[in-house]
């Protein structure tokens, strides 16, 4: 008997983050990759977003491996979540198992079977065979899978680009792309993170001209900000600091750690003589000094922040230049203009993705996800890694070069893609969302929908010491309150909104205790509107009653 | 004996919003604009940032009136709290005056006296003769000032762009500038918002051309959305409507209002037979219909936010097409996204900034910075209007046309530039700042911090109930949460932290009434590191001693 094909996105459809697949077939389940997404505004106090992975866990028999495209985040952010789940053997290349494998360590997950894969080379898992085919992307050691199944082989892009003047000289792997596109590709998943924009995304090297340019100009020293795990940026830095008679200070502890795993893995070529720890600086002349830190989002405590609020121990001013080669992530405009605004207050030269030509996005464009599409002809297709504008215009790309809008789909999390070698079809859902890690476990809806009400008005509480016989109350009401008003400069207030409380609380002494409920709603509804008049705000109330 | 002139900025330098600026010669002050600036992610529950005006509060018998550019809320938005202060007559053109009665009302203050100004008109307060002149801006009616002082003259453009074929066919009054220009001009306040542009900012009309792709090719109903107070933005898109056989119905509070008084004042141009309810739409086919609503940026509540979220009466979907026919403010770019897609997931075709061009700032770019320097050759230079590096950026194209460096002059808030008729320099600093206004009050910063904290991780409270002679515990200790943990899940949590607080609170009962507040600040920390144990998340602790 013939089984089904199922793709199920667990993340990464219809959002940008998260990334999570479930490859199924028979009594075999293949995962590909197992990323996070950082919080918004709206989750406070959240450390991070995974995707809820009950369908594996029920499912963790049948789990075969895991397979990695690359090393950011959204791509690995969660797999220490997951092996505290369920196990399985991960497969990656050398650079991203090396960031896989100090996760894992973090969390003291130091037994998970992480195995090495080289671009070219191919693993067997269950009735799959995954071939690793190399790409590009702002991070070193990006692959795309061809994954055999016995119905037909699918294609996964993981994030890329097309770059074929790559910084490493090893562009994407075109050929074997077109090999299996020719041979015929059941379904192709593929990025949409670009798809708004017309074109092909610039060369990495385009940017080098920048660089040089800002590099020639500058007497002092000079400090690039960018993302620790972009390693062909990083060398392509390196590379015109060193021409300029320049030596390199890393700073940044993401910055540090990845740069010790590139040059050892061989990802990243730096002279060690051209690199000198911050301590040594001050025995070197401005000119010489090239310094790359993290910090080009504008997060606080990175290098580039500590230096524009002067907490870094180098203490940057007139005469420094500081390029941001990053652009901004949606949500984090803010941080980044408060940065550069500190920076110029500090009479610093900035140079940012406004003014000068100093970031390449790592991600296809319509033009090279076209390319993509002409050169798989995919019987189906699924675009992934986007948000829902994203995956929508993609389809539409698809349709323009002839597929069929009935043969893509535009799926959502948890949707089960059914494929055969004659009809595709979306069928059942399974579970599947997000769930938000605060600390060591993951948190309620309840309690962040607490913490918003908390942060916009604050709270009051009113304490009702009740005799627990006769109901008498014996004290007068303590009111607290934080994130209200400033209590010291309203005691005025807070006295008579106890007189208040302790005329309806008086309730409590011709009250039974069944309804003790309805005078404790009497009080808070009391409470609220007396201190909406008073003040215009609308605090939490949190009525308690100690009976002793 | 001669006085100096002082122009003291109270908010808009160092920052885009609350634009104020005194100007004070001898006995007499003038005030131009009185604006607020919508609070951030860092100021939860704020409702407006208005500039502190204590130095205005100080000095109020020496007010002469507060001249206003245009009626965009960084310009108008603290009028109301100011009349609050002192009073003081106001100047406008009559569509910034219809705003700013709109809102004096809304704060019952309809005794403020506010006077009609044309452009070409001037107006005496004190010593002071303020000229209006024509510019061009995102909203109607905008001016600038020529302001003639006993030293000389001062020229404050407002927020400007040159926009030489205006949809209202009245272009900037390039003349009246030149001819202060030639005159000379003692100092020069100018906009610095987007120095950052190279060129000239766009003329409205040319976006007039995707309107025109777009209503051709629409076949169910258009929406667009734009801010409710760019009335040419409003005229150009009726226009192109009513050239496509259509109606329009406006939705949104704001808009309907904006769209009502330039009506009735002559900004606005539309035929009353072709504004229509929204009650009168299903009468009319989709192919007639052209919806113009708020909600450009994403905010929850506006007209696109409840349309995106089915809780609007126009239940958009398939065949319609929505125009968002602005930019994200820099903040608001996840709210436009989730909008955005929101719409795709209806199947509505959604067109945007990032795909066509629907959208022209309203602010001059480098080009138009510099032809507007070098037709003022002004003596003095003070960019305003702008974050640090929009200013020191506005600076250096001053230095490029020959300004020096030690005229021009990148203030603070509460800088007090002092100019005589031969030297100028900034001097003291007066009170400035920023006040939070929340409700019916300003907040203090320890009130936002408490507010910062519950919203990371939730608050615990302990309530420990004493014998007020003793000093013996009277009940177990009792624990609330909020925003922490969802307490009906952690029963055994709570309680071994109500035993853990018990046994520390036990030390009250050997304690004088001096030490409780060593025994409290124990009982703090101890909690305090009990649940960071087991949970790795850090509330606010509030122990409460409740004495019976």
């Amino acid at each position: 008997m013939q089984h089904k094909l199922k793709i199920i996105p667990l993340g990464g459809v219809g959002e940008i983050g998260k990334n999570m697949t479930v490859i199924e077939y028979g009594n075999d389940i293949l995962i590909i990759d197992c990323g996070l997404i950082f919080p918004d505004e709206e989750m406070p106090g959240i450390d991070a977003v995974i995707p809820d992975m009950t369908y594996l866990e029920q499912n963790k028999d049948r789990i075969r491996g895991m397979c990695i495209t690359h090393g950011h985040e959204d791509h690995i952010g969660a797999i220490p979540y997951a092996m505290e789940r369920f196990r399985c053997p991960i497969y990656g290349t050398r650079f991203t198992n090396a960031l896989i494998r100090h996760k894992l360590n973090e969390h003291h997950l130091n037994d998970v079977e992480v195995n090495d894969v080289d671009p070219g080379q191919a693993v067997d898992l269950g009735c799959f065979r995954i071939e690793f085919i190399k790409t590009g992307h702002s991070i070193a050691g990006a692959v795309a899978f061809a994954i055999r199944t016995p119905i037909g082989t699918l294609i996964h892009t993981g994030d890329f680009k097309i770059d074929l003047t790559p910084i490493d000289g090893e562009p994407i792997d075109i050929n074997r792309f077109a090999y299996y596109g020719s041979k015929g590709v059941l379904a192709l998943l593929s990025d949409s993170t670009n798809v708004e924009r017309a074109g092909f995304t610039q060369s990495e090297k385009e940017i080098g001209k920048t660089f040089e340019q800002c590099f020639s100009r500058a007497l002092g020293r000079v400090i690039v900000a960018t993302f620790a795990s972009n390693v062909y940026r990083i060398q392509q830095v390196a590379d015109v600091a060193i021409a300029h008679g320049r030596v390199i200070c890393f700073q940044g502890r993401s910055m540090e750690q990845v740069v010790r795993y590139a040059q050892e893995l061989g990802y990243l070529h730096i002279p060690t003589d051209k690199i000198v720890r911050v301590e040594h600086l001050k025995n070197l002349p401005d000119s010489m000094v090239c310094v790359m830190t993290t910090g080009s989002q504008g997060e606080p405590m990175s290098g580039l922040f500590r230096m524009a609020n002067s907490t870094h121990k180098l203490n940057v001013g007139a005469g420094d230049a500081v390029i941001i080669s990053a652009s901004a992530i949606p949500g984090n405009e803010r941080g980044v203009s408060r940065v550069i605004n500190a920076l110029y207050e500090k009479g610093v030269d900035v140079v940012y993705d406004r003014m000068a030509d100093v970031h390449v996005s790592g991600h296809a464009c319509a033009g090279e996800l076209k390319l993509m599409l002409s050169i798989i002809k995919p019987k189906y297709f699924i675009p992934v890694h986007g948000e829902a504008r994203h995956l929508r215009m993609h389809a539409g790309l698809a349709m323009e070069l002839g597929i069929a809008p009935e043969r893509t789909f535009i799926a959502h999390n948890g949707a089960v893609i059914e494929l055969t070698a004659r009809k595709g079809q979306m069928t059942e859902t399974v579970q599947a969302g997000s769930l938000m890690v605060d600390g060591l476990d993951q948190i309620e809806d309840a309690v962040l929908r607490d913490r918003k009400t908390l942060s916009e008005d604050g709270l009051v509480s009113a304490i009702i010491v009740l005799d627990a016989e006769t109901g008498r109350l014996l004290a007068p009401v303590e009111i607290y309150s934080r994130g209200f008003i400033y209590m010291r400069d309203n005691e005025p207030l807070i006295t008579e909104a106890s007189t208040l409380v302790y005329e309806t609380a008086k309730r409590f002494e011709e009250s039974d205790k069944g309804e003790y409920a309805s005078v404790k709603n009497a009080v808070k509804s009391r409470l609220k509107s007396f201190l909406y008049d008073k003040t215009g705000r609308t605090p939490m109330i949190l009525p308690i009653v100690i009976e002793v």
